[in-house]
């Protein structure tokens, strides 16, 4: 499937990313409708032209005429939403969802959906840390990593089909990966930093450390700001990759401590030679990182 | 001492510290000379009108006429500067430093100082994860925390410059703090936020990651790009205190997985809840963070 300006495309799930991808999808002149829980947000994407047609009713024709249906929703939610109403799709349609975990989901999924219905996941490496479609932003889009997991399913035009989706976005790196993969890479790259950020944000209640602060520590707890109810979905569905990444992050955690306590400074300049050395591979391409 | 267009200034250290240092004040008309070790930091600072006159050597008139003198050194070379050269300060004048641990150099410097120069001693909490005066900005200090560790060798009228320089710098919340509270408050403000950093880009070696990675983990590494010899010296300086944050952010983060291993979903809520309250409090003031 081609998307072009007659293709309709549904969103389910109006928040940061639904609204992101929204009004990036609208403002370059393709159709979008919506289907979300408040209507306070769908006025909001209206008057701002982020949407053609919101609705707060599963509406039957609404569904029945979506040739791709993009998820943003809970992943929890996600499932009981296809479960519920996957009556409704029209035979062919394409759907994706933009869950943080994979595995958990995908098979859950393709396990109960329909045979003539095609769902092929994906996760935009994007975000922010407040949640509502207020805080939607298509430029946090731009220049992303974009990862699709397809399973032995899915055929090559819908992994085309999505990937096209991601070009119209302005996502960058466009990437495959297994499901196992993106589990056990995102267990590293996404949840175990929001851990991180969590404790420290819970291990030290001195007042006033505002006070003197500095960017550093600004940095790293941004995302302590963080979406309980999502991420505790996102963490207990990954548990067993999760808690792998904590104790490798721990070892090497107790290995530096170690260094510091014996005053070994060679080796902690190694390894700080080392981090120098790896971190510059993770610079955003074609921009410096600006601080 | 207050400090006006004719106040000498001395900047010794000609880096991303003392190179942005000196910019500010040189772009608000006030009379910076330094010394640095590199001629082509000097050239490179002259031919961008930070500094109005530099050198590599230590000129006995130009310490002699110093007013203020800022070190920007490395913790260990600005103890050996002072042991070495202070026979050549003028009676009166006020020396400070930018060191960012303060016990271990501060009573060390004040044992061996001359009666007659007062030294006090303060942290510019601001950076860049790049050394060297090409990556001076002054920008970076605006509104910027500013902390000063007065002892009780110090006057309150040089409290009231050392304040007054921050000022003019354009720091935003400027405070006093005992070395002791400093070096305890950035053990874990910054130095356990870098020992985090490094221990990220050390414990996990899959290849290609940049391909899926998203600003969190950006966000959390940035400053895994780390200046070795800088930062091994002000671990090692901070031992006791930066053991201390470590062992209590360990023993946070395992309580944090042991909730995941239990499935306590509610009890992760709560901490994500508690993480979520109390980052806000460390927005930077009148600038909402921007992602």
């Amino acid at each position: 499937m081609t998307i072009n300006s007659n293709t309709n495309i549904l969103i389910v799930g109006l928040g940061v990313i639904g609204g992101g991808y929204a009004d990036a999808l609208t403002k370059k002149g393709y159709k979008v409708s919506c289907i979300t829980k408040e209507q306070k947000d769908i006025d909001y994407a209206l008057s701002r032209g982020m949407i053609t047609y919101g609705t707060t009713q599963i509406e039957k024709d609404l569904v029945y005429n979506a040739d791709i249906i993009i998820f943003a929703l809970y992943p929890t939610v996600f499932i009981k939403w296809i479960e519920e109403n996957q009556h409704l799709f029209k035979p062919g349609c394409l759907i994706t969802d933009v869950s943080g975990v994979k595995s958990s989901v995908i098979y859950k999924v393709q396990s109960v959906l329909r045979g003539d219905v095609e769902y092929l996941s994906h996760h935009p490496m994007a975000g922010r840390e407040r949640s509502g479609v207020e805080f939607a932003d298509k430029n946090v889009f731009l220049g992303a990593n974009y990862i699709i997991t397809p399973t032995e399913k899915n055929r090559s035009e819908s992994i085309e089909t999505l990937k096209e989706l991601g070009n119209i976005i302005g996502f960058g790196q466009i990437s495959l990966l297994s499901a196992e993969e993106h589990d056990e890479m995102i267990a590293f790259l996404s949840q175990l930093t929001h851990c991180i950020a969590i404790v420290l944000m819970n291990c030290n209640s001195t007042p006033h450390l505002e006070k003197y602060t500095g960017d550093s520590f600004r940095d790293l707890t941004r995302i302590a700001k963080i979406n309980d109810r999502m991420w505790s979905e996102l963490f207990l569905m990954n548990k067993a990759q999760l808690l792998k990444q904590m104790d490798a992050f721990l070892e090497e955690f107790k290995n530096l401590k170690s260094l510091i306590e014996e005053d070994k400074c060679d080796e902690l300049r190694e390894m700080m030679k080392a981090s120098t050395l790896r971190r510059s591979l993770f610079d955003k391409p074609d921009t410096q990182d600006k601080k």
